[in-house]
């Protein structure tokens, strides 16, 4: 069953070099857990983004949640880079996908 | 229960002003549905998109799906504007927030 890490969030627009390489070492780290399915990340220009992972259980999502290096980041997170965010787990009920 | 409708998109680049317009009207008809919780949009500078909505129960998700006009977007993003999707419906399980 698939569970999806939905992560909605606000930028504080301070040290974005910083966050990039965060953002960027953590999509690097994520894919590496056991039970990875996927991860996607989209953000508008005014520092609002979505990112959903995709994992092989709730178990699996509860481990990367808890990993040692991405708890740092969610921690620097709350201290400096975001304005608000919300975490929602949510299992796959349905899924359809198209492709031209 | 909350259920969200996970909506993964890259576009194909094509009458995106026509798009644009069509996606602000999804955005307001979705928040005139019944069970309608919330609606959130991202997307990067290559047209790769994710909107996230919540609904108070599947049936109330479903029924947007099966909306008269949104059914006319809907195919109309297949013939003009998106490259591939991906549409996931999945309950939340747990969630958490933070607030600056």
């Amino acid at each position: 069953m698939t569970v999806l890490v939905v992560f909605t969030a606000k930028q504080t627009g301070d040290d974005l070099e910083g966050y990039g390489r965060m953002a960027q070492r953590m999509d690097e780290l994520a894919r590496k857990m056991p039970g990875f399915l996927r991860i996607d990340s989209a953000r508008n220009k005014d520092g609002f983004g979505i990112t959903v992972s995709a994992w092989e259980s709730e178990a699996h999502a509860a481990s990367w949640k808890r990993e040692a290096e991405h708890l740092g980041a969610q921690k620097l997170g709350r201290e400096r880079w975001y304005e608000h965010y919300r975490v929602e787990v949510a299992e796959v009920t349905r899924s359809y996908s198209f492709k031209r």
